[in-house]
Order: structure tokens, then C-alpha cells, then sequence
């Protein structure tokens, strides 16, 4: 199969995972990528997206790392969508990660499914997509994928690393792994490791993938076919981990759905479940089943104490980072008490670490969304990082 | 189609849904069951089992109200998985609920899977089962196939009536709907509504179960699949919602399931993993998925305060029922709050109430668990009910 045959047999989302809208880093057999599991991936791609100028001395790039169902695209309008870049109001000319003061990268992971190599990506060895034969992949192997690029790119010390949730287990290994080429590091809504309630709930939605027969064994991109009722089961779960009960209730509570009284039916007569069947709905034009089962097995593997004897303080042992660590009171995915295992451990280990937790009813979305107090917050540390590292205003 | 061909074309489970080992009250056309949809059903049957004697006066009846995934088999081995009553800790001889003093009741609810009608039923019009034709039900039309039940075992006065849960709902509905009937109540892990997260958890499962192809429509048993794929989704969804996030972490934490590493596999590698796998496996054996979709509906509708006005309160104002209404800390979905809720309710209806909130970890299931405290304060509150009405040691 050849690289146009293949993209038609990709189904509508799916171009971005083998023809990008984004800058690509290609990694030959030269570079392979050593994965956690043992498996070596001989070559592989980055998809990215850059903002901003690096200065002359490269001391201004900050890497942003993406949540599970996020990607590349975190200050551009998404290339399936349209919307407006995940983090937009975060990252952008005059914002608080200032593209005009800032070198700017944001990476696809490995394994995602918007251009770096992932479950939908072509195999060499065979032509055709890798479905379930892609090796599984840990947070470990994103971050050493995201080194190479950062290499590539020529640049030896991060100003700061910056990610939510998925996004920020893997500041903490950047902190662990690479400590020396970071010089600050922010933590939003996320842990050290997945509790048992999270595989569970990731459980769920594997399974909801994996029992729509369209999934085919994996196989369903040269299948012709798409589990979206699976996988839009799995973002329905998912959603619901991401909201608080508080927020639940004051956005939909028991309001019914146009109509003034029930239907005495299974259609969607609360608003909260057309809101579900909605966000499911549109997931599923956007993202990859497989890489939805990876992802979310990375983040179920993730336990960096584990990795370091069980104790988490001597994963930052040569860490020179600043750290910034943000929890969100009615977060119940990534609760405070997670953050406050990080705030502990970077303590123990002697690092330089500050700790902010946002009082908001928005669950763990909340760190997505315009959080004042999030913002002042990462503004101050932001800015005094900056003037240590002696970027002037 | 006569009865032995259907019950052939039953799968396993299935033939406990028309043929039940349960007494059953059938009700005819003379006897029909008026539903809050305003549909009429014409003919119907409850399946039931009772434990104890009848009392000369009537007097030491107990309805026992089962929450959503139990049955009549509360205090007797269960049909089809042998497994001891789901609440033979709390009732049998020499039990709290001692049925060597009380007479016990325990009916399936309109709409179940164990004899009483429902959607697995056949319609006598077409003389195939319901599946989707049968009409959506409630609270309130369970409570009132109960009170036919009761009536038909000639009992005008309940002496205690007891549920958790949808359970719970059902003995709000009773003291609200058939207060004089009512001498007691005891309402466990309740609320007088769901939820937007509530329903929004039933939405998953019931788009799970609906995502299945094997569902077909509903119309699985006449097709002879089932949808077992989709029904272990919706199951293993609802069972992290019956668990506490402590609990889980307690029972399973990150262990990992007979192995020593994990597998970089999409394998049960942590024990949680295999545990909700195994819980979705078994309940497929001895539920029927439509029944699913239609009782977690009538826990969407429950709104005891809406059918009144608004006011909670207004449920209550002719009952003379002593109630108990216990919640559990560590329950997320039916937080204590809740239960505050309908004490507050009770207090303003000037009703007899008390309120417990048992301390513990163990989540919404607790109040199936042998839980010390509630056991000790449910014998405290129905002894003293008993001196009340009457009923010697």
C-alpha cells in the first residue's frame, strides 16, 4: 500500500495521524526510541507545533504537554475541529505563556493520533496501520520521545515545562528523567502515580472500546469501520470523572431537554444526558480509538515512587527545577491530596516547590478553563522564574 | 408461541423472568395496574417470597424494598448463582429483621427479571416479550404493585417498611403515597431524587447496553443473543459508583493481578482491573439487560418534592410513619447530604425521624455489608417500634 492508498482507508479524522497539519520531527533507524517495555521503536515521527521566537541564547522555550484527549494544537485552531486551540487562553500573544516573549512547543505524543507515531500510524515492517502490534507505551517513553525533538530543535535547557493531568505526569518525569535541562516546572490537576479508581474508571472505557464489534480485534481502520459507539461510551465515562458533582448540578441539575415534562422513554430527556450523547458524539470525530487505549494505559502505568524504590522524593534527587504545583478543590479524578504527595516529595528531596490550591467548583476540567486564581498564580511564578533565569520583560 | 417455547428461546438466566421460584400474585384484567405514563397495564404479576408467620392481628408485617440489581431473595439462596439472600445478614431467624418474630415480604419490582412483569415478560397482546413495548415505569408504579401485593396477602398495615437505595426510594414513596399503611419506615443510602450525576452514570450504562449490536433494538431474546458485552460495561461502570475511592484504594490500591510486573498489555494486569471484569461477567448471568434500562429509568424520574409542588415536605403531610433514615460518610452517590435533605423535610412535616450517618469507608454498598453501627441502630429503632405497636418481645 502506498502513502495515498492508505490515507483513503483512513476514515475521516483519521488523515491528521499520517498526514499532519503540523511540523513533523522524523526519527530514522539512526534514533531509535528505546520504550520502556523493551521494545525499540525503530523509527518514528513527532507532529508539533511552535510559537514564538527563540532567542539567541535559547533560554526562553517552554514545552507545554498535552492531556490524554488533547494534542499539538494548543494555541492554533484544531485542523479537524476548528476550534480554538485547547490552551488559548493560557498560551498566546499577551498571554500568560507569551508567544511574544516565549519560544512556544507543544508536541503530539507518542502513541497519539494527531501525526506522531501511534496505534494508527503505518507499521514499516508490514504497510499497514500498527492497530494493536504498536508496543505499549508509558509516560516514560513520551518524555524521552519529547527529548529527542527538543535535541532536534537545538535546545539544551527548557525554560519551563508546563501540562495538566496526562499532561502534567509528564512534567514530573521531564523533573525526574531530565532535572538538569529544566529549569521550571508546572503541575496542574495531576499525581504522581493512578489511583485504583482511575484504572477503573480507564477500565471502563477500554472495555466499552473493545466490546464494539466495528473495533474489529483493532483492526478497524484497514477494517473500513469505527467503534464510535464504543468510544463514545468511553468519553461519556470519562466526562464525568472531569466535572464535580457541584458543577453537575448547577449546569444541567434534573432541567429537562426541550421539552417541558419526561417522555416516559430512553430518549434523552435530561439535558445532562444529551449533553453526554453530545460530547461523545464529537469525540469520536477526532480521536483515535487505539490511541485512546494506549494513553490511558500510560497514565495506569504511571507510578514514579514505584520507579524509584517507593519513594518519590528520590525521583527529584538532582532536580534543580522550580517547581509550581496546582490542585483543584473539587477535582476527584486528581484530588489535592495527590498534589500534595508531589508537594511532600519535592520537600524530602530539598526542591524549590510552590503549591496553590484553586477553590472552584469545576472539578478537574478546572485547570482548562478561565480559572482567575490559576492565573495570577502561574503569572507570579512564571515571572519571577523568568527573572532568575534573567529573560527580561 | 405457547409457554414452553418461549421459555426455551430464554437464554440461561432467562427462564427465572417467566418462570420464577418465587410465589407469584397474578392480577388480571379486572385488577389492572394504572401507571404514571397513564398507560394501563392490563394484566400483571408479582413475584414474591416471604419468610415468618402472619401475626393473629396483622400487625408484624415487613416489606422489604430491594435496590436496583437485587430481587425477592433477600434471606434465601439465590435461583440461579446459589449465593446466600443479598440481606440475609439483616434478615433471618434471630436477625435485627428476625423472621421468627416479623412476617417478611420482599417482592420483585414491576419491571425486574425475577417473575414480577417486565420488559423480559411476555405481552399476552403479541405473545412475545415486551422488550421495549413494555411501558416505562416508576417508583410510584412499583410502590403501587407492592400495595396490590399487600392487599392480596390481606395486610392493611405494614409494620416496617425497609429499602436502601432504589430501595429506599420506594419506602419514600410508600410513607408518602400510603402513609396510614405505614407504620415504620427505614430508608437507607437514599435520596428523594437523582441526581444530574446520578443519571448521567445511568445514561453510560444504558448506551453501553444500547451500543451492543447484540442488544438488537431489545428485541435479544426473540433474536437469541444477548447483549452481555454491553451489560458488563454498564455493570462494571455502576460498581465503581457503589464503591469509595478509599475503599478501592484499601481493597486494591495499584496491586497487581498473579503477576509481578505489569505486562505492557492491554491485559488485566492490576487486580482492580480483573476484579470489575469479573463483576460485569457474573451479573450478565442473572440480569436481564432491558430490565436494566428500564429500572435505573425510574431512579432517573424519582423526584418526590417535584410531585409535590416542590416541597419535599408536602410528600410527608399525612403520614404518621416513625422513620429512620441512615446514610454512609464515605457514599458518593447518595451523599449524607441527601439524607439531610429528607430529614429536613420530615422535621418540617412534623414527622417522627431520626438520622444516622454511619462512619466508613466502604461506600454506597455499605449498607448491604455488615456495618456494626447501622445494625445496632436499626435494632435500637425497630425494637422500640415494636414496644409501640405493640408487638411483645
Amino acid at each position: 500500500m502506498n502513502q495515498n492508498n492508505i490515507a483513503h482507508s483512513y476514515s475521516g479524522k483519521i488523515p491528521q495521524a499520517v498526514q499532519p497539519d503540523s511540523a513533523l520531527a522524523v526519527f530514522g533507524e539512526d534514533q531509535p526510541l528505546q520504550l520502556d517495555s523493551g521494545v525499540v521503536l525503530s523509527s518514528f515521527q513527532i507532529a508539533y507545533q511552535i510559537y514564538g521566537t527563540l532567542n539567541a541564547d535559547k533560554s526562553n522555550a517552554i514545552l507545554i504537554c498535552h492531556p490524554l484527549t488533547c494534542d499539538q494544537h494548543v494555541a492554533n485552531p484544531h485542523p479537524v475541529t476548528g476550534k480554538p486551540g485547547w490552551w488559548s487562553n493560557l498560551v498566546g500573544p499577551g498571554r500568560i505563556v507569551d508567544t511574544e516573549r516565549y519560544f512556544v512547543i507543544c508536541s503530539n505524543v507518542i502513541g497519539g493520533c494527531l501525526g506522531s507515531t501511534g496505534p494508527a500510524a503505518l507499521n514499516p515492517q508490514t504497510g499497514k496501520p500498527y492497530a494493536l502490534n504498536f508496543p505499549v507505551i508509558t509516560i516514560g517513553d513520551m518524555v524521552r520521545a519529547q527529548a529527542m525533538l527538543v535535541d532536534r530543535l537545538g535546545i539544551d535547557t527548557l525554560f519551563a515545562v508546563i501540562g495538566g493531568s496526562m499532561g502534567g505526569m509528564q512534567v514530573l518525569q521531564w523533573a525526574s528523567a531530565f532535572g538538569r535541562r529544566v529549569f521550571s516546572a508546572i503541575i496542574l490537576a495531576s499525581g504522581a502515580r493512578h489511583s485504583a479508581q482511575n484504572i477503573a474508571f480507564d477500565e471502563i472505557g477500554r472495555q466499552a472500546v473493545m466490546a464494539d464489534p466495528d473495533w474489529q480485534g483493532g483492526h478497524y481502520i484497514e477494517a473500513g469501520t469505527s467503534p464510535r459507539k464504543g468510544l463514545a461510551v468511553a468519553r461519556m465515562t470519562a466526562h464525568i470523572t472531569y466535572l464535580s458533582e457541584a458543577a453537575l448540578h448547577r449546569k444541567f441539575g434534573r432541567n429537562l431537554q426541550e421539552r417541558s415534562e419526561v417522555t416516559f422513554s430512553f430518549d434523552a430527556d435530561f439535558q445532562i444526558e444529551s449533553y453526554l450523547r453530545h460530547q461523545g458524539m464529537i469525540f469520536v470525530e477526532r480521536f483515535d480509538a487505539n490511541s485512546y487505549l494506549y494513553l490511558t494505559r500510560a497514565m495506569n502505568y504511571f507510578d514514579l515512587a514505584a520507579e524509584h524504590g517507593g519513594h518519590l522524593s528520590h525521583a527529584f534527587r538532582r532536580a534543580g527545577t522550580r517547581f509550581f504545583i496546582v490542585s483543584f478543590s473539587s477535582d476527584w479524578l486528581f484530588p489535592t491530596r495527590e498534589s500534595q504527595v508531589i508537594v511532600h516529595a519535592l520537600n524530602v528531596a530539598g526542591a524549590s516547590v510552590s503549591f496553590a490550591e484553586v477553590r472552584t467548583d469545576k472539578g478537574h476540567d478546572a485547570f482548562l478553563l478561565d480559572e482567575p486564581v490559576m492565573f495570577s498564580n502561574m503569572n507570579g511564578f512564571l515571572q519571577s522564574a523568568a527573572r532568575e533565569r534573567g529573560l527580561g520583560m
